[in-house]
Parts: structure tokens; C-alpha cells; sequence
């Protein structure tokens, strides 16, 4: 649902030099998907005509994260209202309302900017009038050096007094800017034309819009958020604490909705990761993107989940891994270090022990021994393993892809498979056992002088 | 040691609906433990002759969690005294002191239980008679809604008043009303009698007993607890929180009595987990029900330990995983990515990369190569491996059970083993390698063709 | 760079009984170090003449933890006066600064101690006299019985106050005692002679160095410290609580450095880690001692990493094990469930899957098949195996060392290679396939009447 009376501009230009990392700051992922995602993601909830994504030079590789939005390159970076400035081409003709974000304050909710979005529509004050300019509000434990919101008489927002120009009266105030602003589109460009440089830095503030606003008669309003969803990313420690707060809002998410979590603060989630009710989630369990848990799984501790669906009550783990393209049947048991990529595992199905099931499918309740590896990369290409329904693999096996298995077929434990085997036969490929009576206790007298002498070589 | 004078009644029919579970709320479990059986152990430590459950309808499982106490089922879930109620068949005949619990506070600890019962015993006030009922109290940081207890000039309780019937000087008393009752069953039948429904909700509440007994005349009394002792559990999140709170009763006790957790906070036990002195649990491990260690074990990082004794000196992990009916002998190691379920490995004896011992006996000081897999389940059955002494199996060895292999065998390395092995034989079964000069060439120079056509091919 | 003006006396004589440990309290480790060690190291960084370490009597355990600085043996246990006492004869004809140092306070820093000595140095007050003795200082949050440091009108310590022996004005102060002292070895030995034990517990304290200098007319100084930096660990909780910290401490340095954390309280570092640019660590990495990992590698969660240099780019884990003796190369990827020892794996090579390497070398561009296994002991002694570059490695190999492959061989899935394989060769070492039709069938007949029998035995 399109709203044609909003754009949203995502500010994210900036160069993060105290990230000290090569990759541009927005493109820093929290629960696994790029920071700026977040921010985009929120908006585009919004339904809003066009997102407009403004980048530093060299910042290229921003472009893929915020597909298929367009993105915009500041030349100068001069300060936020000149980035605002350099998305005015891409808003040519649209004069709607423009709601600014940043791209390095990923826990803005889309609510909030909801919120922020219908109070630039709504009548403020006496005069009744619809502000030019909302700016959101929040009101942080420690209000420290932020910008304070001055309200006028009628609620209004009267002025933003930064930190250092504020009286002690204003720097009592606990109403605090938290940067993102909805600006009236069809009075933006004569709030911009005259927001100035005249400050210590030389650069173009947006914050100066409520001035500039304010000088023209118009009104401003305020919105309120909470604290966290203005947090910005200027660190590695900041991105951690923020991939906290992030981790902390799916874990609640998932307890409401009636998933167990045994210790919350060690099960990390991705974004899209969907849990079904009476899920049990243990110690240390990693979501990566695309997982969904069906109700009733049983998850124990130590995984590390990706791109897999698991169906009704299956039990995985501990020490599971799951990787893209794979998905676990109803009531099938993935056990202890097991690996399964690419694979289809059918209900009732079951790989307890150290396995490794690459481009595989396992038909419902056959059984996958201990230690068996599917075969399924031949140094160039990557080739498919079928197993049938009912089948018994023995333990350390090596299955060569291609292969097919037959339902209901058996194979001897330690056996190479290498090529087909009819439903209901037996398979094997391995050597009669032999014995040396006795042998080992020339092996032993034989070594022992051996390491003897090894020893003695040393010194 | 039974207390024929005390009962214990154990309220445990709540529905629990925000836990958005199939499960009773109660059975939810803490450390390995449902809940209500935490509450039931506390009990019952104090030796009373009874103790009963009193459950909804429909929670039938409940009964195998707390026997061998019975459960009494409450019909019409009208209000914690209508649940007492349901128990009073229970308590026909009986008339000491009853002890009212709830499913649902699996904090509650034994100590203050007995202070509560012998609160109810001893004399209160200037008239020196003992009290009708004795409420357990809390001062809680935030008391809240929390009904308030209001004291009499003797030290006796004189009232509770639920917080919205509180006038504001009793909104400002800090001792809260903890649910928690001890009773006179000489004067209980007396009191219940009188509890009526004349409320909102048109329940019947416990709390009225005090009103109801001072109303007879008789005096009541308040023993205080620690406030984590009547925590609740209403949600996934607060099942979450209790079992933190829980986890670290677990880990101070455990570093009390001179085990080093290098990070208690990923260390999880459960409520029956035995370490001796100069044991080191690395960081993330957990204990499953039924572990044993003795003194001077490691546990190395990342291990899952279920059912197990490890006795003095062995070495454990990282990456280990234990399953029950196992014993790890002193001085023994298991190594990482191993698994032993059902199995005894002996003193001295190693199991150290990627291996399962399922349903094996490893005699002392035998060697268990890497990648070892012992094939204890033929589809159908399972059957035991013995390893005797001083064995050395070699690497991905594939042990087919039944099995034997005696004192000092060998068996070489990748063979796959299934008939008994005499002591000190080899045993190999394996063949011989064969190898055909470069044969990579063409084989790289065909794949690679194959490869570049099916990259053709698709696009 | 010696500084011939300053020796440093290590107090570590104290039996921790709290501990409940046969190990001596000051050698528990701290991030993967023993205590003491932190305490020597951060001494030696100042480049004294001479480190002393005070011990009690059988504990020469801690000498080798302290080596190459001499320990001696503090025969009465009478107070840290006494132990410095013990510490004279080994400072016989010094006569410059002494540094008195705690071995159970491991998080004092080197920056910290750097100031105490030069205060030592440095005149105070009117007079401008160098102080006889500096006392470190600290602000806790919660002063509680520490005892408190009284200044006097020239900045300087007028007096040290045991918090029993205090006025309420002096409780009232929040500048408290923390221990370590920085005395001058001109005067230190008049010092010592005068200080007493007539107080309860008969022994003889160093606080008491205070007062005899202020009777002697000397100046004394305060330098402040944080007070984790004399955080002491009498139990295994405060252990844990100073692992805790300085964990932090070597978080912190770590993302400033320009390292992603993704969940910082689930990376425990060891003192030596070193982490280059750009790095990525997953959730629950454990760094053992003599850990470096180049620019731009990842660290997937769940691994475990000891003795290893891991080169630019290489992807690590999840679910990865190195031990001593390692490097991986540039490019190259080690996957889950996989062991490294002792082994050098080149640039752009691969184990991706459930893989013991032990003592083995693996050239550029090597795939190591999932469930291979070098097989490095044969019960006696070590070997090595020699992986040339650009190898293919078929799944669940064994490989027999001593053993070469040369470049570009291939091993097919399966194999045991025990002896060497040629350059660009095909080696194998297994069965060829046998199929018995329907032979499942009769089996599963078999094994379920064994079965039913079985079970019918049983009751």
C-alpha cells in the first residue's frame, strides 16, 4: 500500500572512522542483516512513494543492501541539512511529506515513525495550523550533552537549544532531540534554501529547520520515542550494545509468543528467525537468516541455524549445524555433531552422531548411522545424494554422490557406496576382517625400543 | 523423619494461559526440574505426614511429576481459598498445621518453610497464644501493588490490605503479603467456613483467613523471606528470569564449595549436579540431570553432560558430550566432537577426536582413535562393545556390536571390526591401497570440461 | 630498560583458605594467566632492578609461575610487614624505590604503578620534600570498612584510619586505603624497625608505614587508582568477578582496535590475543594462551582457539578446535567439528567438515574431505603427514602418518593411504561395492522376531 504523500530520506553518508574497519559504517550487520536494512526496512513499512538512500563517495556498496531503493551520493558532507540537500533531485516534483532517517540508528520502529509521519498532518495548537517541521523527542536517563526540546505554550515545539548555547533552566529540561525530523514537503525547500553555515564547523545543520521554520510563522510539533531507538553506531561497542537491545527485543518477542528460552541471553537471533508455539530453545543457540521452527521442536543447546525450516516436534542437537536449503521433517531427530546443508530430512527420520549431510534427501524414518559422510563434491562439481524411505545407513559410511539409495535398503557400517542400491538390498563395500594372534606384542617390545631410542637421540 | 503435625498443600491449578503453552504451567521446568517439583522437594524436606497437590482439570500429567503425593483436582478454580478447599478430603482426620504452597514459586526454600511452621507453634504478643495463621512476608525494592501487611503494636499481623483498598500511609509500609500461609488445622475448618466471595471477582481468597481469624479473636503472625522466594511465574520471560535467579544459587554454591567456573553466567546446572573441590568448569557447559564430578576434574569449554560420573582427575572436553548411564574413569580424557552414551571408559584411558562410544566398556588406559564409531544399534536391538585394557584402536575404526576386543589388542586403523579380537592380536580390515600414477590429470582436465558445460548450459 | 632506583616486592603469601583449593591462591589463572603472573608482569613493565615475590611456606609451585624473579619463603604468616620484612635480605645494599605490590590483585595496572613511583619521586607540600612513603588510593562506590586516607592542608596523607578506629567524620571521607605502596628504601628500613604489632591480632602491618613516617617527620603522598584495580580474590566467586573484568578490559581494547564482537560477554580472550582489523567474532569464542589472528579473518561462533596464527581472510568455525603448533593460511576456511594440531594448512586450502589434522602440513589450495583423519600416533610416538598443494582428499580418508602425498594427488572417499601417493596420482584403498538383492527384507523379518522375543523375555 503506497502512501503518495510520503518520501523518506535515509541519511547515511557518514564515515564511521571509529568503527576502523574498511566496510562503510551502515553496512555493519546487527542480527545478521546490514544496519541501514533496519532503517530502510522501517521505512518501507511505512508504505512511503520513494526511499531515497543518501551515501558518501566510494560508499558503492551500500547500494546492494538498500535495493531496490536508489541511493544518492553527498559530495561535500557538509553537515545533515546539505545531505537532505543532495536527495532533492530524487525528489523532484514529490510534495508530499519527507520524513528523514539515519542509517546508523537501526532501532527506530516503524510505529515511531508512523507516529512521526501522522503528526506532521495533525493540527497543533491554538492557530490549529499543521506544523512545517516534527521533530522526535526522547527523554534519555542521562539527557547529558543532547539538544533540548523547548515546547511553547500550545505543545508546540519552540526551539531545539543545543547543548552548549542552553541556559541552565534549558539544560534542565529532559526533553531531549532525537534527530529524525518530518519535514511538510511543499514548505522543505524554503525551509533549506535558508538553513545557513554560520556555525564552528562551517557545515549545515537540519536541526536549524525548526528555526527557520519557526521564523516563517509556521508551527513545529514534537513526537516522543523511546531512548533506544535514537541510539546511533559510532563504535564497535556501540554497534555490540546495539546488537544487545536488538537481541533483546526478539527475545521477548519470541517468549510472548510462547517459545521457551532457557537463557535468554545466550540465544541470538537473526531478524526473520520465526518460532512456532512450545518451542524449546536451549543454551547458546545461534539463529543465522532464513530459519523457521515449527511448534513443539525441541532445540538444544549449541546450534548454530541457517537458512533451514524445522518441522513439528523434531528434536536438533546439541551441536547441530544447519546450513541454507535444508529443512528437517516433522519429528525427526538431528543429533550431535551433525552438519546437514542443502538437505531434505524426512518426518521421523534421524542422524544422531557426527554426520555430515551435504545435497542430501533422507526419505521418512530411515536411519543415518554415526560418522557417515555424504560424498557430495567431487574437487569441481557438486552432486546429489537420494535416500529412500526406511533406509538403515551403518555407521561410517561414505556415500559417493551421485547416488541413489532404494527405500527400505540396508547398509553395512563402514561400507563406500558408490553406486546405486535397489529398494531392500543389502549394500557393501568393505573387506573381511583379519586377525594376527599375538602380533601386537612384537608391535609393543618393536616401539618402545623405538621411542627408546628417539629419546635417547634427543639428549 | 515424619512431622505428624504438619500438612503440606501445594496450590497448582492455575491455567497459565500467557505462557501460550500446551503444557501446565507448572510441569514448565527450572534447572532440569518442573517446577511444581521444586516447590513438592521443598516440602517435603520438612518431613510433613502429608503433602497434597491441588491441580485444574485436564492436568493429569501433574500426577506423575509429584508423586508419590496425590493430587486433588479443583473443579470450579474460584479463588486460592477454593483450591485449599479441594485439598480438605485429603486432610480428613488431620489436625496439626497446614502448609499452603503454591505450583507456581519454585524459589521458595526450605529454611523459610520451617521458620513458618515454627512461627505457627510459637506464642505471639502479650496474650502469648499462637497464632491461627502466620503469612509470609517480603520487602520487596518496588513494592508495587503488592497487598500490604499492617502490623499490631505486639509485633502480630493485624491485617492485610490489598494496595487498592490502601489508604496512602499503607501504601508507604514495605512489608508485602507473600502469598504463603501457615495454618492451625484445629481452627482451619473454622476459618474456611467463613471466607466468603463478596468481591469483584466474586472469588474466595485465602488472604481473608487473617481478617476471618482476628474477626474470632485469634491472633496472627508474619515470618519474613527473601522476596526472589515468592516469585512468580506467569510468562516464558519470568520462566526466564526464575531460572537465572535459580542458576545462581546453583553457581554461588558451586564456588562456595571450591569449584572454579571461569564464567559463571554459562555455566548451567541442574538442581542435582555434585562437583567436588578443585573442579574447573570452562565457560559453556551444561549440566543435565544426573552428573557426578569428583575432585581435581577439568571440564574444558562448550560441553553437554547428561548422566554422567567423572571421576577423579579426568579431563573433559571442549566439545564433549555425555549421555546418561556413563562413567568416565579417574585420569581419563574425552576429547572434542565425542559423544558416550551407556558406556564406561577407564582409568587412563582416551577418547580424544571425533568419536561415539554408545553402549562400550573401554578398559583402563586403552586408546580410542580419532573418528572411532562403535555401531551399538543394528536397526532393531542394541548391543554392547567391551574394550579391554590397554587396547589401541585405530582411527576411523568402525566397531560393529555385539563386539569384543581383548587386553592389549591392536586394530589397525580404518578397519571395520566384527568378530571378537583375542588380546594382543592385530585385527585389521582394510585393504590394501592401490595407486595409479597420474591419473588427477586427465581426471581434472574431464571435470573441468564437465564443469564448464554445465555452466554453459545454464546460462 | 632498567630502573636501577626501583625494586618491586610481590606480597603472595596468603593460603586463600577461601578458596578451598590445594592450589595456592595467587597461581588460580586469570584470562588463561596465573594471577601472580598479571602482578610480576605489570611490575616488570616499569623495569626495576630487582622483583622480589614473598611466598608462604610450600608453596614453591609459585616460583615457576614467577620465573625468572626469586621467591621467598615468609616463615610466620604475621602480617604484610612481616612478609615485606622477609623480602629485605634479597634487597640487601639497594637503597633506591620499593614498590609493594599484591599478588592477589591482579587488575592493578601498569600505568597505575608507573605514577606511584614517580610520586615517590616527586616533592609534596610547603616543604617540597619527596615523600617517604605514596599509598595508592581509591573512590569505591561503596567505601564500606575500607580503611580511609586523611590528607592533610598540603595535599599530602596526614594519616591512614582503620575504618573501626574511625570518627564518623572520617567514615564520612571516600578516599580509601588500597594497599599497594611506593616507600623509599633510604628510609624504608627505619621505617620497618619502628612498626609494631600491639593491636589484636599481634601482627605487623604496613599501614602502619604511614604513621612512623609522619613520627619521623616525613612527608607521605596519595596517588589514586580505580578501585578494580585492588580488587583482591579471597574466593572463587570474586575469581570469577575479576575474570569478569578484566575480560572487559581486553573486550574494550579489542573492538577499539577495530574488531567486531557480536556479543562481546561471549568472547573470552587470553592476556597474549591479538586481533587484527576487521576481524569477526561470532558468539561464544574462547581464546586460549598465544592466539593471533591477521585482518580481515572471521570467527564464526563456537570455536576454541589455542596456539595458533590464523592468516588474512581465513574463515574459522563454527564448531572449530586449534590447538598448539597451528597456522592457517591466508584464504583458508576450517569448518565445523573440526580439529587442528600442530599443523600448518596453506593459503586458500579447506577442512570443512568433521576433520581430525593432527601434526600434518597441507599445501595451497588442498580440499580436506569431511570425516578425514590423520592418524598421527601409532600408540608409541608422533608422526607427521605431508598434504602437497592443490590435493583433493575424498571424505572419511585415512591417513597413515608418516605419509606423503604429493601435489595434486587424489585420495577417493574412503580410502586408508598408508604409504606415499605421487603427484597428481589417484590412491585408493577400499572395497569394491557388493549388492544383495532383497537381502533387507528377510533381515528386517529376522531382527523383528529377535526383537519381540527379546522383549517378551523381559516380562
Amino acid at each position: 500500500m503506497t502512501d503518495r504523500r510520503l518520501a523518506c530520506v535515509v541519511l547515511a553518508a557518514g564515515k564511521g572512522t571509529r568503527m576502523k574497519s574498511d566496510l562503510p559504517k551502515v553496512l555493519h550487520p546487527l542480527a545478521g542483516v546490514p544496519m541501514v536494512r533496519h532503517v530502510v526496512d522501517a521505512a518501507a513499512s511505512l508504505g512511503p512513494e520513494r526511499i531515497v538512500v543518501v551515501v558518501g563517495p566510494g560508499m558503492d556498496s551500500v547500494a546492494a543492501a538498500v535495493a531496490p531503493h536508489p541511493t544518492v551520493v553527498q559530495q561535500r558532507q557538509q553537515g545533515t541539512a546539505d545531505a537532505l540537500a543532495a536527495a532533492l533531485p530524487l525528489l523532484e516534483g514529490f510534495d508530499g511529506d519527507v520524513l528523514v532517517l539515519y542509517g546508523d540508528t537501526p532501532l527506530i520502529r516503524a510505529e515511531t515513525l508512523a507516529r512521526l509521519a501522522e503528526a506532521r498532518r495533525t493540527p497543533v495548537g491554538a492557530a490549529g495550523t499543521d506544523p512545517a517541521v516534527v521533530v522526535l523527542g526522547m527523554r534519555p536517563d542521562d539527557p547529558g550533552a543532547y539538544g533540548r526540546l523547548v515546547l511553547d505554550a500550545d505543545g508546540g515545539l519552540a526551539r531545539i537549544v543545543e547543548y552548549l548555547d542552553a541556559t541552565p533552566e534549558e539544560r534542565a529540561l529532559d526533553l531531549c532531540n532525537a534527530g529524525l525530523m518530518a519535514l511538510d514537503g511543499g514548505r522543505l525547500r524554503a525551509i533549506m534554501e535558508r538553513i545557513g553555515n554560520e556555525n564552528a564547523k562551517g557545515e549545515y545543520y537540519l536541526t536549524d529547520a525548526v528555526a527557520v521554520a519557526r521564523a516563517f510563522g509556521w508551527t513545529c510539533a514534537v513526537v516522543e520515542g523511546a531512548t533506544e531507538e535514537a541510539l546511533g553506531v559510532n563504535s564497535r561497542a556501540e554497534l555490540a550494545a546495539l546488537e544487545g537491545l536488538m537481541q533483546d527485543r526478539l527475545r521477548r518477542a519470541a517468549m510472548a509468543a510462547g517459545a521457551t528460552l532457557v537463557d535468554p541471553a545466550t540465544v541470538w537471533f537473526a531478524a526473520d528467525t520465526r518460532l512456532g508455539r512450545d518451542v524449546t530453545v536451549g543454551q547458546n543457540v545461534v539463529f543465522g537468516p532464513g530459519v523457521t521452527v515449527e511448534d513443539g521442536v525441541e532445540i538444544l543447546p549449541f546450534c548454530h541455524l541457517t537458512g533451514v525450516t524445522i518441522r513439528r516436534g523434531a528434536i536438533v542437537g546439541p551441536f547441530a549445524r544447519m546450513r541454507p536449503g535444508s529443512e528437517i521433517g516433522e519429528g525427526a531427530h538431528i543429533g550431535n555433531f551433525v552438519e546437514v546443508k542443502g538437505s531434505r530430512v524426512g518426518p521421523g527420520a534421524k542422524a544422531n552422531h557426527l554426520a555430515y549431510l551435504g545435497d542430501t534427501d533422507v526419505g521418512a524414518k530411515s536411519n543415518i548411522g554415526a560418522g557417515t559422510i555424504t560424498c557430495n563434491y567431487d574437487g569441481f562439481l557438486k552432486h546429489r545424494t537420494a535416500i529412500g524411505a526406511g533406509v538403515f545407513v551403518g555407521s561410517n559410511s561414505t556415500l559417493v554422490a551421485p547416488l541413489r539409495i532404494g527405500d527400505g535398503a540396508f547398509i553395512a557400517g563402514g561400507s563406500v557406496i558408490t553406486t546405486e542400491v535397489p529398494a531392500d538390498a543389502l549394500a557393501f563395500g568393505r573387506t573381511r576382517q583379519v586377525v594376527k594372534e599375538a602380533w601386537a606384542v612384537s608391535y609393543r617390545a618393536r616401539k618402545q625400543a623405538e621411542k627408546a631410542a628417539k629419546e635417547k637421540a634427543k639428549g
